[in-house]
């Protein structure tokens, strides 16, 4: 997940030659039954975690029993060799193939056409969970301690300073996974990912924390996967707030030191 | 470019509800001459700067005169409404409408298939410009004192924490365009589209300054535009590295107090 590369280090005093850590950044294509759906560009490593993730999200699948097999793609490199770039998903028989660019049309398959209203609409339309009924309650308190036990588990971050991060908790802090990856989507799809793989979607009583910002798109994967809690260490976004207002789902953001802001189902968090 | 909603405060003593100020999130679709290319979660705002911006680091237009028109589109929202959020470009009468999915096809169409050396290759294929014989330099002093210029310009950010800056600058300092977005290639095509607008492309003598990470496609967008100097508060990605060397682009990152890591092309920096 990382390479060295000879880098100069300029401070006011000087300039020195040195060897930096990088975090690797490779594209992935991901295909359905041999169809490309979608490039992406990631931190290579959990890649079938990741297009488990976010085949989840997309609606494109319900869990682990929707896929028959998973495997790289030989020949499509140079004199045919496997550049593991290339995975395809093998959908069970009987699961649908999703329209051919699932990315694109998430967006605009709904009654608004394009604007946020319909963005929203469409999740709630495809969605197959609903994380509004979950009795989850969390305390500010281990909420408040997670951001750190992230950070200490982002190994390449601490290395490079590259990779955002993303991890699953339960309501009373325990952590189950974290995942670090190039593309703040990918770090969230690959959790996700793991999730459907050991058969825990809806991933209800969890809490997802991410490094970063919290946009629509991580919103979207959070109520996809039935989680209950969101939690960013930076600010949300409108769209993410109307999301998680309409879909039940508790949204933490600007979680630093001991303090939060919360933006939606704000009786989950407990003082 | 933003709105209020209202949240809950949590600190270690106390919870408050108070109105926050957000930033604004909605989708973008863009047309070419009627035909959906790409659909971009974005801040509302320059949106022909950022549709010019995109269409120019895809390889789609060479400048300003490969663009007949502009519109947003009326009929995309219930009851014909325009939403604001369809842009239809129509291209002068002679230049070729891209492959259907420019953003998937970009990184695949190479003799290496799938893969960092192919996504590299693609683009010194396609790009109109070469960064490589700009005899630009720029001293390390006035790099460093970038960072408070874009933080001082960024308005919008100062009031939600929630948006990524990009800023073009001479080599001298002088800061000609600051755009924000809620995604940072946004920020970037927002930029680099004001320098299409104003007939300012390829963009020898400037510095692209970005206040996040590096990532591959940031940096093929510097190259794509003909930007000589691209520099990052964050950390960079083995593939930004890699395409700045083969590009001849010099990539400055870790931006940051007095110091900084120069990975490729050095001799532009003058300490």
């Amino acid at each position: 997940m990382t390479v060295r590369r000879r880098a100069s280090h300029l401070t006011a005093e000087s300039t020195t030659t040195r060897p930096e850590t990088l975090a690797v950044e490779e594209p992935l294509e991901l295909r359905i039954d041999g169809t490309a759906i979608t490039v992406t560009m990631r931190t290579p490593g959990s890649d079938v975690e990741l297009a488990q993730g976010f085949l989840l999200t997309e609606g494109v699948i319900g869990g682990r029993d929707d896929i028959a097999r998973v495997e790289y793609c030989r020949g499509a490199g140079e004199d045919g060799l496997n550049t593991y770039n290339v995975l395809d998903v093998r959908l069970t028989p009987g699961v649908p193939m999703p329209d051919v660019d699932v990315t694109r049309n998430f967006y605009t398959t709904s009654s608004c056409g394009v604007c946020g209203k319909g963005s929203i609409d469409a999740i709630r339309q495809i969605s197959r969970h609903s994380p509004g009924d979950d009795p989850t309650v969390v305390s500010a308190e281990t909420l408040t301690a997670m951001p750190d036990q992230l950070r200490s588990a982002q190994r390449v971050f601490a290395s490079t300073g590259g990779l955002h991060g993303a991890a699953l908790f339960t309501a009373d802090g325990t952590m189950l996974v974290v995942r670090e990856d190039i593309g703040r989507h990918n770090a969230v799809d690959k959790v996700i990912g793991w999730a459907v793989e050991n058969q825990r979607v809806p991933l209800t009583g969890t809490v997802l924390l991410v490094s970063g910002r919290a946009s629509f798109e991580l919103t979207q994967k959070a109520v996809m996967a039935g989680i209950p809690v969101l939690a960013a260490v930076s600010a949300p976004s409108s769209l993410a707030v109307d999301l998680a207002t309409q879909a039940g789902l508790t949204l933490v953001a600007f979680l630093r030191g001991q303090s939060m802001n919360v933006y939606s189902r704000p009786d989950r968090v407990e003082h």
